[in-house]
Formats: C-alpha cells, structure tokens, sequence
C-alpha cells in the first residue's frame, strides 16, 4: 500500500460513492472528489457538503457546455443510435466525465483515479478507456472489482451498516428499485425490477418526461429547427421563444419535450462486456433534434454519401460510442468523415409534437430551390399549375433556379436505356434459373 | 408495328391505364389487363367491368397471401427500412404484381407486357427488373416512356378529353392533388401539392389511420405479438382476439394499428433513378410487427450476429427492394442469411398503443430463462432478493436454469484485463497524442 | 490445489509444453496430453515416448482431413485474408486442434485443459474461446499467465535448467533465434530477431518452400484445379498428377507450390490483443488455391453477390478467425452466406507456376456458354470472325447458348439513358460546385 | 442538325477517332480534337499532323502530372483495387483526361464534346459521367451508339474502307487480334482472341514489363520507398537513384517493375454495364508501390481504422472509380477519410524485385520506436538479449521510447480477463447447442 498517494475519485454524492471515499482514505490513500455537472438533477452544495464532511477536497466542474457541444451534437449529426434504439445519452457524457476528471487528477498531482461503476457494466470500461487514453500513465482503482472491497460489501445493507457506523449521512433510507444515471441529454434506469424484460415499468419510475398517455399536455405545440453543416443553430417554439446557443437550444428541446412526453423506450441491448441488459432511457430533447436532423437529411444529403455514411458512419459512430472508445483513432477517423458528410445538411424542420408523437410538418433548405427543381422534373401535367402558381410566388426560389432548368433535360426515353442495362444481368439469373427449373 | 401482336396490361381501373388500355387498342394491340389484389381498397368487379367495356380481357388475381407471406414477412425479420424511415410498402408489392402479370402473360402467350408508371419515378423499374428476371424474353411497353404517347398526353386534361371522345366512364371528374398507390401493407401519397417538402399535408389526405390528434381511440390497448424464428406467429388483442394465419394477422395488426394512429410518416427519400422525391406513407400494421420485431431481437439475438446483420443485411436488403431488385441473385443471398440469423428469434412481446404511439411494455422467451439468469449475473446485492422472490415463483424460468448458472464463473476482476487489454492500444494512441502537443 | 484434479495439455513435444506437462504433475495434477496431427513435420512416436516418460498418458489425434475441410475449404471459399496479406495458416487449425483435445478431456473426464502459449498472443484466445464454446464448463490453465510458473520460468535458460535438473530430455540444445508454427496449411515465423521488423529473415529460415531466387525449379510447370460450389474437386499436374480427395489435393498443391516457391509472405499485423506483431508465413498450397478460387469467381459469381461478399463475408469470416470466434453464431451466420454464395461457382482454372509466381492462364466453366455468349456481345466487327471459327469448334459451347443469344436485346443506345439517369444527380452537384467556384 | 454546332474530340490518332472526326465533320460539325498526353507511348507529332490533315484543330495537353498526383496517388492511399485484383489503370486516367477536354471545350466554345468509346464498355461511362459533373449543360455524341454512324460502321473492315476512300493514312493495316489502352500506369488488353477466357494471352502481346519466365532480369534489385502520410515521396535504387518528385518517382517505379516482370494481371470482371469481361493488364510501378504501402500500413496504422477503411473505403472508393464517379460527392466524402485514415503512415519499405516478384524484405518508421518497444512486450526470455543489443545500438529509437515504457504495464493475467469476458457470450451459445445436441 502506497503512503499517501493521490486518488481523484468520481463522487456523486450518494451511498456508493460516499462509502467508496472513506474506504479509500481508510486505505491510506488522500482522496480528492470530483463531481461532474452534465445537467443531472442534483444539489451540488449539498454533494460537495458531504465530501469535505468525508474529509476529501472536492472539485465540482461544469461539463455542460462541452457535453452538448463535443458530444451530443456530433450525434446528432451522424444520427448516432445502438441497436436501433438506445440513443446513448449515458455513453456521450463519460468522455467528457473523464476528460475533466483527468483534468482534475493532473492539477492535484493524482497517481491513481477512481470510480463508483459496478464490475458488470458498460460505464466502467467507457470510463477507464478514457482515463488510459486521456493519462497512459493514469492508475485505475475499481473498488467493486476489488476482492479487499466487494467482499466486504456484498450489496446494499453492508454500504447501509458501513454508513452508518462511520457517520456518513444518507440521503434517501430507502432506495428505488432500480438504478439511474441522469444527464442534460437523458435518464436511464436499470436493474432491479427492471431485470426481469417482461416487467413494464411503473409509471412513476420516469422522470424527465410526462406520461404520454396520462399527463402529456393535451394540446399540440409545434417547433422549427434549422440546421447549418448538420447541426441545429436556431430552435423556435411558442412556449420557449427561439434559442441559438448550443446548451440554450439543447434545454429547449429537452423542455419541449419532457411537456410532450417525447423520448421515452425500452430496450434488452447487448452489453460491451457479453451480456444482455434491459435499459429504459428517455432522451427528450436529442430525439426531437435526431428526428429533426433525419428529416434535413432527406432534403439536403446526397444518395450515395447517405448511404456509404449509414452503413458506416452511423453504426460504427454509435458502437464506437457506446463500447467506450471515444478516445481513439477510429473515432477521429469516423469524425472526419461526419464533418465531410455534412457540409450541405442546410435547411430547418418544422414538428408537431404531441403526446409522444414528434410529426414531421415539413421542411426546407435555402438551397432547396435546387431540388424543388429537380421534383419538378417528376410532375406530369395537371400539378403544373401548381406549380406554376408556387413560382409566381417566389416564396421558395432563389436564382439558381432557372440555371437548374437547363440540366432538365432528362427524358422519359432515358428511364428505358437505365433500366434495360441493369436488366442484363438479371435476364441471364432469369434465365439461368428457368432453365434449372427453380421457382424466382 | 406487329400485327395483333398480346399485350398484358397491369390494369387498375383508373383513368390513366384505361386510356393506355385503349391506346393499345388503337395500336393494333390484343390487350389482356391485369389486375393484383393486393390488399388495396377496390371495387374489382367494376374494375372488371371497365376493363370488359373497353375490349379488354381481364385477370384478376388475389396476391395478398403471397405478398404478406413472400415479401413482408423476410421484411419484418430483417427490420427493413429505407433511409431510416421508408417501410417500403409500395416496392414490397411489386415483385407479388410482377409475377401474377408474367404468369397471366405466360398463360396468354403474350409477347408484351406494359404498365402505367411514370418515366421519372421508381414503379417502372421495378416492375420491368422483375418483369425481365422473371421472363428474360418478354419486351415491355411503357407509354408514359414512348414519345407517341406522351407527346399526345401532355396532362390530366388530355386523358380526360380523350376519355370523353373514346366514351371512358371516369368515377371521379375531380382528381386528389396528390398520387396515392395503396395495398395491404401502406398508402402512399405523393407528388401534386406534396411535392413541395415544406406542404404539410392535409388532415383528410390519410385514408388509413385515424389521426394521432384528433380522431385516435382515446383508450390505449394492449397487444401480444409472438415470434417464431423471427416471423410473427401469432398476435392477441382484446379488440381483434388472436390470430395466427399470416394474412389475417397481418390484417389484425393493421385494425389496431389504423383505431390508434400508429404508422405515419413523411420523408423526402432519394429515389433509384437519382431525383429527390417527398413522399408520406401510412404503415400501420407492419410498424406494429417491426416494433415488435426489434425489440425481441433485443432478447434473443447474438450481439454480433445483430451487428452484422445490421450493418449489411438490413440496409442492403432494404435498398435491393427499393430498387427493384427483387429477383436477383444478391436478394437470393441476403435471404439466406436473414433466415440463418432468425433462428434464435423466438419469444412474444406486449406493446401498448395510443394515440400514435406504439410502446413496447415487455418482452419475454422460451429459451429466455438462458437470459434472464444471465442478467441475474448483473444484479450486486440488495435487488437479489427481488429475483429470489422471482425465482421463486418460477414463472419465467425453465429446466435449463440451473446448468446456466455452471457457466457463470465470470469474477469482477476479469473485466479489468478485459479493460486493461483494450487499453493497451489506446494508450499509446495518448501518448502519441501528448507527444504532439494535440488535444484528444 | 485440487487433490488430483485432471488437466488435459496440449503437448507439442518441445520444451516448453513438456517442462508445463512436469509442473502440472508436480502441482498435484494429473496430467493427460494431447498432440494434434494437423500435418505438421513432427516424429509423433517420439512425442509419444517423451510423454510417457514424464509420467503423463497422451492422445495423438489425426486431425487433418477435418482440418482441410471444415476450416481451409471454407477458406479458400471466401477468399479469406487477414489485413489484405495474412492467409490464417495458424488460425485456421486452432479450431480443429481444440475440438479434438475437449473430446479427450471429456473421454478422460478433465476438469481442466492446459496450453502452452504465450500470454501476449492470439492463440491463447483461439483456444481458449473454442475451449469455453465447446465445454462451457470447462477450467483453462494458462501457465504463462500464472505468476506461480511464469515468475519462475523467466526465460529459456529457466526452463532448460529445469529440464536438466528433472530430466527431461532436450532434443536441440540450440534453440532457433524466432518461434515456428507449422501445419498442412503454413508454418509461421515470428519473434526473436523478426521482432525487429526492419530485419530481412536469413534465407535459412523458410522451411517449407524453395527460395523462389535461388533454389526454385527453373522449368515453370502448369496445374488445372476445378471447383464445384467454390470447392477444389479436382486438381492436375504433371508433377502430382490427379487428386480429388480434399487432403490429397491440398497435399498436391502444397507440393506443386514448395517447389515452385510460391507463397511466402512477410507481414506487421495487429493481434487482438492491441499489440502489433512482425509474421513471416508461407503458405504455400493455400495461395495457389486461394489465387484459382479468386480467379474462377471472375467467371461465376455475380457481381453485387460478388460485392457483398467481398465487403461483408471475406472481411468478416477472416477477422472471426483470427481472433479466435470459429466456434460462434456469427461464424456460422457467415458460413451460411458462404454456401449461398458460391452455388454458382464451377469451372476450372489454369496456373502456371515458376519461382514464387502464380500465372492464371486461363479459366472456363461448365456454364460458361453463358457468359461467353455475353461476352460476344462486346465484340464489334473484325473480331468476330475468330469467333466464328470458335463457335464452330464448338470446343466451349453448350446446348444453352442459342436461349441465351434471344436476351442478347440490348442496343448501343441503352447505354445512352444508362449515363443519363446516373448523371442527373452529378450534373445537380457540378452545377451546385460550379455556383460556389469550387474545382471538382 | 445543327449548323456549325462545335464539338470537342477525344482523339488517340488511332483509325476509330480519325473516322469519327471526318464523319463528324461531314454531318456539318466543327471539330476540334483533344489528345490527353497521359504517359502513353505515342507520337503525338503524328497524331497532331493527323488530325490538322483531317481538317481539324488540335490540342494536345500534358495530364501526367495530374494523373500521378490526382488519381495514382489518391489510389496508393487507400489500396485501390477492384474485385481483388484489378488496379484500375484506365479507370484512373478518365477523371484527368475528361477535365482536360472539358477545358478545351469550354475555351473553344463548344456545345459538344464526342468520344470513341463503344457502346457497351466502361469508358463510355466514365467520360460522360465525368463530363456531366464538370459542364451540366455539355452536349455528348458517342458515334458508337448513333445508329446513323454504327449501322454504317459495322466493322473494321468498313472502317478501313471509308479511310481509304477519304484518304485518311492508317498506320499499321494489320491491326492487333485485341484493343489496347496505355497510360502512365498500366496497359490493358481486352476484346478480340482474349474474350474467350480460356486463351492463355501470347507471350508478344505484353508490352509494358519483361516476361517472368523468359526475358525478366536475372539478378534482383532492391528498392526502398519511403511514404509520408500514405504518399510515396522517395523512392531509391541503384538502377534508377533517388526520386522523390511524384512523376519522376512513379516512372522510377514503372522503369524498375518492367525490368523484372512485376505487375501483370488476368481476369474476368463485371463491367458497370452488367456485363462480364475479360482483361489482361500490366500496371508496373502502381504494383510496386502498392505494394509498399499496404506494408508500411502494417507498421503504422491502427487496426481499427485499418478495418473500417478496409471494409469500406478500399472497396467503395475503387467501386467509385471502376463507375465513372469520380467527380461526385460521395468520392469527396471517401477522400476526406482517406486522409484522415493516413496521417500516422509514415516510413519506409523494402522491397526486392525479381522475376515477377516483389518481396518485402522489411520496414521502418520514425515512429517505430513506439511500436518496437511494444513488440518488445513480446518476448519472453532469451532473445531479450538480442534486443538489448539493439537498443544500444540506438539504430531505431527515439527519446520517447523510454515514456513508451511506462505503458507496458500489461500483465499477463490481463489476457485471463480478456479471455473470459469474450467468453461469457460463447459459452452461452455453447451451452445453448449443447442442449440442442447440435455439433458444434
């Protein structure tokens, strides 16, 4: 055992972490306290209260703006989802959990840093990852996969007694039967009851969003994002005004949301570590935003760079994400090519939201005037003059518009020759098969 | 110009087909119509009758059992989707119309077949792609492509007049400002007043469901959706009761679906033919069947038979449909590995819908007490008496339980060489990185 | 220590495995070895006789026919490659050897398996995955990794100063400055002075092929290798002359190609474990059936099978082997594709062979009519008199070529709408490049 | 048609192109030929006075440099090659030569531009695909698909006789049984005696590289090629010295490829138009110095971005190029993580040439010592010593070895953890086949 070395401990204020301290100091070590802010609901002066209680100095940092801006908004524009469902709002906060936390342990001099996640889990390894990649040089203490710590404590009334022995307060005696980690992009809960999948989940266990079914507001409010480059700059509602700054915008979205009782799924996903694990998350504002961002996509992302970037990007993105390896070439790689994709992501969405539903109204671009052009080429006849009627006005063009009608001239003739290369090939597979006589 | 040379015509009745109907005629044509019952809302026997009026011969035959049982079940098992939010209900009926027609031409060794599709948009290539696949020797006439048709059908309005002069009856003089295709699976709606992407469209455009708003059930209602090997095998409702026969499943998830407003969307997509296209499609039972299908996924299918399937099968399945490239041989191989990937996809899931909202409430699996004593692995003390509880009762867990638990020999502390062996490569990306001075 | 527990040991007969066989006796327990005959130059008798006389009973297992046929052949069917050069000669047997020693440990009633390798390597994965999917609950001794027998054993001199002492014969006092894996299908180098990767391997070094400067035959020879569903059925040469027995035939093309000096590589690859890693491997039957496989899908596959094999299954199926996950579902959901995909692949390649060279020659195919009557279709004018005469030579054609001649419909000017479609999104973005002045 | 309309040829000098200007010109076009100097061996002298002859106006404009640095480079970066083998010699030459006489039209004025390539090939594509993007509004006549000029032409001999009659010179009258196309990077042989693939090509037909078996150089000759950020920026050998300017640098690599008969290829591919076709192709210096690169990625690229550019950015971008995209969004998408991909690939490779072999005889790179100190890892015991001989030496390292150092704090009963975490989900599938009683 080392004669007091530093330790930077990721502290939350509650029984886990409170006990995790004191057994740290116990073992000889200085333990210093660093708490992050991503948004969560929590009294921060009563958290840093209890450390210094404890005997450890404390650090408190504000990682929102960073959280939204390097984390949830690359998200966004690279849809980022795991396993079509989980939005990943616990992985996008651990970089930047991490990266303050490192930040902390080099200003204190710190050998070692530690945390409160369990030997099972994803957020263990998203955080060590991070803490290795960030310091190489960085000790990592795991209490819970610390024989000398989990066999003393073998569930919650071993942490209970070991509190209450040693004076540490706590907050709530009885606690939910579920886990939770909540941040400014979403709330999850796990384990506990929720370990059974079949078990649905109490109506009072959510907490960000209103019942969608029971307190959701009962009439529809409608909200505009724009996006420049792929990420949202401008969000304007009736009941939040407009809003441009990253975090400001982000909240507003959330407050939409929550109203709305947007965001809310639950999931059986696959762990990093080779377990299955059921999750229920809501992520209010980042799915109307994703939702959003989706539907720019359609207007603005050309066909081939869509599809090579789903494939590719998004997946990988998301599993990269997800699995921890935030830090890491692959992810530069992937962020390069997020950038490159989203160079003419232009244009604003406008959504209905409404008891869970997040309705898309509509979108357009400013360079929209180009593909309306080109949907033009699609009309036959009689909605011409609507069209026509729609030009006269003016609303949505802008002057490229006539140089675009020069490269019309596609005809109809065209589609035969397309279609009849791409026939060759499967005139023979036809063939073939006929001949074998098998059934296509 | 041949001398009475066959011709099958895919026939709807509508005004389009019924002028090329006659066209043909006057071209000197022996047209044979064709019609697919598909699950679209049609009157066939005047469609019959129209046909019959005009000199035409007509088929019409009922594809709905092998359209749901051929192309929308492998959809639901690979959880399709085009450009993140296209079900593709249109190009999942076209390769079912296609083979109808072929067999109709065969048996009235007809030299041609012709269609009404538009020279811009996906429907021709479809159709043709399976048309030749499926007959290599077949040639197709596709007016809306041929300059001596189109140069005389300039709009609406010269089909309406030479409807007039040629004594077409036409059901409705007022056509919607929109195009719509419909079948068991979806409607479509696009072009006319939808082309603009920022229109939203009018309430009393959708036909199928009620709207989310204003004519939803205000009741929510609970159903059950089993699967076998990943196809769904039986669904439980209190207002449908149970059904089990594809179709008819297929139709009573679509009854639940349409009462609670689930399965719009609206999407500018990215046509096959590289033009921008906005469409809004009504889904209702198969978004059901797909929700359901991805959440048992969830619970039943390999981490890394998922992520394969999702990165490859998934998307190029979907965009292999889309395309029209049904009857091929890529489509061929994918469909042996959607079918080796459903194996273990067995269980039931309950979801609750209202109003729009499709809300997965649980899930569970034969084979799931593998899973759930899996899970059990997960849980650190104090909800253990939860599942001692649950065990208990033994209502989830079967025989193989307890040999499971042989194999959970997996300590806390393996994770930290998990970990740490991971690392090793991403600390010397950090250190790299420190060594450039570079912000990770 | 367990009061003689059963451990099964993968037994090499060399140093290393016999001083572990020693000290697992010595441990307390009881020891049975194993020794796999995957074709490696190995005097079997003499291993038998050294385990005996460490007191331990031992299994000599012929596993070369699984080997080439459940694990090259598939192989060769994918086109399996490691990070574009590595041919998996040692991954691709680690399966076969596992299975083969689980059969005995559970025939001698082991609790435990042991193995010799390194704790820094790939194969300690590759055999303990197997291992863990082949008897769930079964217990692994890794000695390398035990600090009881690795803090003991630092170096070779340790362990040969054991054998000495305990008399354990050893059969070169001078040990060669790298490590060497052989099988049927390579032998591998690698460590010791190959760890610096700048350094040439001396010319004494490769064992298995003829150096193609300096000791391959002058005369180049030629060999014909037939597949039928992408399996070599059937090879020739004038050297071998005819197999078709799957281990005869890769016995053959390793012949042919050790002669020939063909297939060596030299390689710095990424281990799982996040270490890179200098290998120099010859493998030289494989390259030559691997090279004809590659060559004869030219003729055969269809082309977007063809890319999604390519991008989904070669890459895939390769990786999984490499890293040890033969025995998983993903594998066997690759393998299913595998199959489908190489229906179609039939026919025959010719090689010619000289001093590390593999020159395809030329390849037909039963079902070759098909394609060279597609291939007739790009000759314009003078050349078609050669084809004349070849038509009347008759020497290539079957029955089916005149069928196929009637879908040869395609005209010069589809070609035309062909371009045309596909430039109608090209011309909207050299439009939309030329409007900011950018260069394309 | 047009009166005095202008049209830009794509001109070789060769008898198809001098037909075609002169029957251009006699449909009343005003011709001006473009003959791109891409590193072909041709007498642009007489392809000038050829053209001027034929009465039309010439350009003859100097492409290599772009070719080299634009496209060949680009392509060593990401590994190009198509369907396993191809290196894409004349798919990388249509981007430079397609903006050169897009540049000539447009300073000529002309509506048009024309090319010779036939109706069913590649080359079509690529140049109207390039010419499209760059000029929307350009006009494009291929003759070879105009049936008034094809149904004239219908082979060489009235090719031929329509030069005879209008005086057009014909400089060989025996034209070569097959079509050639040159560039600085490779040739290709296609069509005539070559589509029957099982023709072995005629020794006479190579013209790029010495025979392997007959004419290659006797002695080997070594070459080392450094790169920087994946691009080759010096290349030394004694026959050739040093080269770092990339034209000079490639024709180095070209000159010393030939010599020693590396670089031929045989193979059947499917051609974009849907078609299969058979090419033989010489690509000397791009073998070479891929070759090289594929190499010094091993050193020092990370696995993980090496896998996901492997699986997607190789294929995609070769794809790419292979189509006639290159001048599309999807490219610039490819490109922007080709770059990212290759900043860390630095260093230098050896290689030695000899009969049709280009053997890697090791690498190195400034940033090795990073890596050779975690090779080091590697060994266990005796050849520790080697090592310490080589750190005296210092011939490898930098300072920043010894910080390297600290990171190697990985223990061998890491890889325990590692191990048995992965196998959590493979026993469970072990455990699952076992119930089952499936083979495993």
């Amino acid at each position: 055992m080392p004669q007091k070395q530093k330790v930077c401990l990721a502290y939350s204020g509650g029984l886990d972490t409170s006990v995790i301290a004191l057994w740290l100091i116990e073992q000889g070590y200085e333990v210093v306290c660093f708490a992050a802010d991503v948004g969560q609901d929590e009294d921060f002066d009563a958290v840093r209260a209890k450390a210094e209680k404890l005997g450890a100095k404390i650090y408190i940092e504000d990682c929102r703006d960073e959280f939204v801006k390097e984390l949830c908004f690359p998200a966004i524009q690279c849809n980022a989802v795991y396993e079509n469902v989980y939005l990943l709002g616990t992985s996008l906060a651990r970089p930047a959990i991490a990266r303050a936390q490192i930040a902390v342990a080099e200003k204190e001099g710190c050998q070692f840093v530690a945390h409160g996640a369990t030997g099972k889990g994803n957020d263990q390894i998203r955080l060590e990852e991070a803490y290795y990649a960030l310091k190489p040089t960085i000790k990592v203490l795991a209490p819970w996969r610390m024989p000398e710590f989990y066999e003393v404590f073998k569930g919650r009334s071993d942490l209970l007694d070991y509190a209450e022995k040693k004076g540490i307060p706590v907050t709530s005696t009885k606690s939910k039967p579920w886990s939770m980690d909540e941040n400014l992009a979403h709330c999850s809960y796990e384990a506990g009851i929720l370990e059974d999948p079949d078990t649905t989940p109490p109506n009072d266990m959510w907490k960000l969003t209103a019942d969608p079914i029971h307190s959701a507001a009962d009439k529809p409010e409608d909200v505009t994002i724009e996006f420049e480059k792929g990420l949202p700059v401008k969000l304007s509602a009736e009941s939040t005004g407009s809003e441009t700054e990253p975090t400001k915008l982000f909240l507003a979205a959330n407050a939409l949301a929550r109203k709305h009782g947007v965001g809310r799924v639950d999931i059986v996903e696959n762990r990093h570590i080779g377990l299955k694990s059921r999750g229920c998350y809501e992520t209010p504002g980042l799915t109307i935003l994703r939702t959003a961002h989706i539907d720019i996509e359609g207007l603005t992302l050309d066909r081939e760079v869509r599809a090579l970037r789903d494939q590719f990007v998004t997946f990988n993105w998301s599993k990269i994400l997800y699995n921890g390896n935030y830090f890491s070439p692959e992810r530069e790689f992937l962020q390069a090519s997020i950038i490159e994709s989203q160079k003419s992501v232009n244009g604003q969405v406008r959504l209905r939201l409404y008891k869970g539903n997040c309705i898309v109204l509509g979108r357009s671009s400013v360079s929209f005037a180009r593909l309306l052009s080109s949907l033009l080429l699609l009309s036959l006849s009689p909605m011409l003059t609507y069209f026509e009627h729609l030009q006269q006005t003016e609303k949505l063009y802008d002057a490229s518009m006539a140089s675009m009608d020069e490269i019309g001239d596609f005809e109809p003739t065209d589609a035969t020759g397309f279609i009849k290369v791409q026939a060759i090939r499967l005139k023979k597979y036809g063939q073939m098969k006929a001949e074998k006589g098998e059934r296509l």
